[in-house]
C-alpha cells in the first residue's frame, strides 16, 4: 500500500492568499463598478527595465543560432553571473565571497523551501513571528514542526514574536534552536535590523552552534546607510549563515524567476558522529540531483541588472516603489494610523485601529475603502491586530488608495 | 548542534559524468591536436527553432511594457500552456486529461527529484536497472534507499534488471514495491515497451496498490505506431500513474528549462489511517510552497512548440537526431557490434565487445577512436558491459564518429 507523506495533512487547509482572494472576489461580485485597489500580494507591477529586455533579446538570438546555442548549463549557474554577483552584491560592499559559494536558482522561494533537504530532521527550528509562510510550511512537510496547536503555531517550532512592544526586534530565544530563519528587511513587517542587532544574532549563532538561514530578498530597498544589506557584513557570519537573495523584487523578476543562495565554505553542520560537514558540498549535491540550473536567457538578464545602465534602471525601479512606501507611511500616519516599516522595505505594517482583529480590519478596508491588504494574522499569531500593505502598486493606484484612507472615517 | 541530513554522506562520492569529464580532460591534455567527438552526455546541440525564438522575443517585449508585463504566474503554470498540453500531447492521442491535472515546471529532473516530497518515507521503491540516477539518488537523500551495498546498489531498493537476456523488458518484481519508476522510451538503453508490456505494469499496479512514476521525457522520438507515448493510453493508468514530460529533448529546451507533470484526479495514496488521499492535491501544495512557476517567457516558448509551425519544426528537430540514431545503429552493427535502442529513442546502447567492462570499453573508444560515450555501469549494476551513445550530436560529428568506429580494429 503506497503511503503519502502524512505531514501534508497536518497543514491547515486554507491558505492566507486564497482566503484573501476568495473574500475579494466575493466582494467584487457583489459590488459591480467599484474599483478595488490591490495592495495585498507582494508582486511587482512595473515592467522589466530596458537593459534587462535588451539582454533577453540578445540571449534569445543566441539560442536560435547553432554556434551560440546553449544546452544544459552548470546546475550552480554560469560563471558570468556568479562573478557578477560576487563583484556587485558583495565585493563592492567590502565582502569577499567566492564564485563557487554562489548557487544561482529559479528564486528564493525554491531555495528557502528546498534548503531543508540537506538538514537532519531532528533539528529544532526557530522563526520570527510574523513570518513568511514558506519557512514554516516546508518544515511541516519535512516533519520538523511537531503537531499543529492552532493559531498558526506548531509544537516543535520556536517562535520569536516581533511586535510594536519590542520594536519588531526579536529577542534571543530562551530555548536554543539548531536553525533560525531571519528575513531582513523583513517580510511581512517591513522592519530592519541594525548592524548591532544583527551582530547579536551572529554572535548567538557562533556561541550556540546555530545555523542562520538569512533571507535578504529585499536588501535593494534599504535606504539608510547603517543598515546591513548582507549578513556577511557581520564578522563571523561566514561560519554560521547561509544567505538567500532574489532578483524578483530588486529588478522585477517575479515572472522571470532568478535568485541565488550563498553558502560560504566555512558553514558546517554535524554528521551523526559529530564531525563537521561543509553545507556547500551538500547543497551542491542537492542542486545537481534535483535541479538543472536557471535558464540561460534568464541568467543573462540577471547579469544585465549589474551593468552600469542596468544598475541605474534598477535603482529607479526600487526608488519608484519606495516613493509609494513613503506615501503610504506618511498619509496613513496623517490619518491617525500607527504604521511600521516602509523606510527600508517595500512593506508597510499597519496596526489595526481600536483593537480590532486583522481580518476585521481587512474586511473594513475592503468594504469601506475598496482596498485589499493582507491580514497580519495570516503570517503568524504575533501578526494578529496588524495588516500588511505593499508598495508594489502603481504610483497612481497607491495615491488613490491613500487618499481614500485619508478620507476614511476610522 | 545543527545536524546535516546524514543520508547525503551515504551517496557515493564520484558522479558518473564528473568521472567521464575527468578522464576526457586528462586524455585531451595528453593528446593535443586530436579531435574528440562527444557522444556521452544527453544534451542537445541544435538551436531552438524559429517559432520558439519568435515566441520568446514576443514574450520578452510583453515583459518590457507595463500593460502586458506579468509578475508571479500560477505555480501550476499558465492556462494557455496547460490547455495546449492537454490538447496536443493528450487529446490528439485520444487521452482525456484535465488542465488542472497538468503541473508545469522547470523540467522533469526537478519533478522526478521532488515528487518524493509528497510520499511517505516507509514506501518501498523499485527501479529498472540500468536507470537514470536521479530516481535513486533522490530516494537516498530522503532516506528510502537503506544502506549502500556497493556496485551502485542499495539494500532497500528493488532492482529490475534490463539486459539483452530479457530483451530489456523488466520482469515483474518478486517482492511488491509501493512505488516504481518506469522511463520509456528508456534512458539509458533507448529501448521501449510495447502496449502489451506496459499494460502488464499498469495491471500489476492496479492489483498491488503500487504507484507508477512514469517518465516519458523521450516520447517525441517514438517512430513506431504501436508504441505508447503516454502511460494513459493504457486502461486503468489514471488510477495508478503519475507521468513526467519535458520540452528538453522534444524541442531543445535543455537550456531553456520547461517540463510538466500529470497527476490525474484518481491517483491516490493512503494516509496513516489507510484513507485514500488524492496525490494531485499534495503535489499542488508542494509546488505552491516550494516553487513559483516557470518563467512566463519560457511558457510562451513551450506553447509555440504546439503551434502548426512549431510542431513541424519540432518534428524536423527530432527527425534530425533520429537520423543520427539510425546512422549509429547501422554502422555499429556493420562494424560487428551488438546495439540496442535508437529506433524510438535518441540513445543507443552498445554491448562492449569481448566481455570487456564498460569503463574498459569507454577508455578504448576514447583512446583509439577519440569518441566519448557513457559507461553503462554508471547507470547501475546491470549496465555493466554496455556503453551509451547519444544521437544528440551534429550530423557531421556523428558521421565522422561512426566512420572512425567502422575503421576501428575491435
Amino acid at each position: 500500500m503506497v503511503h503519502i507523506n502524512n505531514r501534508f495533512l497536518d497543514l491547515p487547509g486554507s491558505y492566507l492568499f486564497s482566503e484573501v482572494a476568495r473574500r475579494v472576489s466575493h466582494y467584487v461580485s457583489q459590488h459591480e463598478g467599484e474599483r478595488v485597489i490591490r495592495l495585498g500580494i507582494g508582486d511587482v507591477t512595473q515592467p522589466l527595465t530596458p537593459a534587462v529586455i535588451e539582454a533577453l533579446h540578445k540571449a534569445v538570438d543566441e539560442m536560435g543560432c547553432a554556434d551560440t546555442f546553449r544546452g544544459y548549463g552548470p546546475e550552480q549557474g554560469y560563471e558570468f553571473l556568479r562573478e557578477a554577483i560576487v563583484e556587485n552584491d558583495y565585493r563592492r560592499r567590502g565582502i569577499e565571497i567566492a564564485p563557487d559559494e554562489v548557487f544561482v536558482s529559479d528564486g528564493a522561494k525554491s531555495d528557502t523551501g528546498n534548503i531543508g533537504d540537506i538538514l537532519g530532521l531532528d533539528n529544532r527550528v526557530a522563526v520570527t513571528d510574523p513570518v513568511y509562510p514558506v519557512y514554516v510550511d516546508s518544515n511541516v512537510m519535512a516533519g520538523r514542526a511537531g503537531t499543529y496547536l492552532g493559531d498558526g503555531r506548531w509544537s516543535n517550532i520556536i517562535y520569536l514574536p516581533c511586535t510594536a512592544e519590542n520594536d519588531f526586534v526579536p529577542a534571543l530565544p530562551a530555548e536554543r534552536p539548531d536553525v533560525i530563519y531571519l528575513c531582513y528587511p523583513n517580510n511581512p513587517t517591513g522592519t530592519v535590523l541594525t548592524r548591532e542587532q544583527l551582530k547579536m544574532w551572529v554572535d548567538y549563532a557562533l556561541c550556540n552552534d546555530t545555523l542562520i538561514l538569512f533571507d535578504s530578498a529585499y536588501e535593494a530597498f534599504i535606504r539608510q546607510d547603517d543598515i546591513p544589506h548582507s549578513i556577511y557584513e557581520i564578522e563571523g557570519a561566514r561560519q554560521v549563515a547561509i544567505e538567500f537573495r532574489s532578483f524578483s523584487k530588486t529588478a522585477g523578476f517575479t515572472g522571470l524567476r532568478c535568485g541565488y543562495t550563498v553558502v560560504p565554505h566555512e558553514v558546517c553542520a554535524r554528521d551523526e558522529k559529530g564531525a563537521k560537514v561543509p553545507l556547500g558540498s551538500l547543497w551542491n549535491r542537492r542542486q545537481c540531483t534535483k535541479f538543472n540550473g536557471a535558464p540561460y536567457i534568464v541568467q543573462r538578464a540577471a547579469q544585465a541588472v549589474f551593468s552600469e545602465q542596468g544598475a541605474k534602471e534598477t535603482r529607479s525601479l526600487t526608488d519608484y516603489y519606495m516613493r509609494n512606501a513613503a506615501l503610504i507611511r506618511t498619509k496613513l500616519q496623517t490619518a491617525g494610523l500607527q504604521v511600521y516599516g516602509g523606510e527600508n522595505a517595500p512593506y508597510i505594517w499597519v496596526k489595526a485601529p481600536g483593537e480590532i482583529s486583522s481580518w476585521c480590519f481587512f474586511d473594513r478596508l475592503l468594504s469601506e475603502c475598496n482596498i485589499v491588504g493582507t491580514p497580519g494574522s495570516g503570517f503568524g499569531a504575533a501578526g494578529e491586530g496588524y495588516l500588511r500593505l505593499t508598495a508594489f502598486g502603481s504610483y497612481e493606484d497607491t495615491l488613490e488608495a491613500v487618499e481614500r484612507i485619508e478620507n476614511w472615517k476610522l
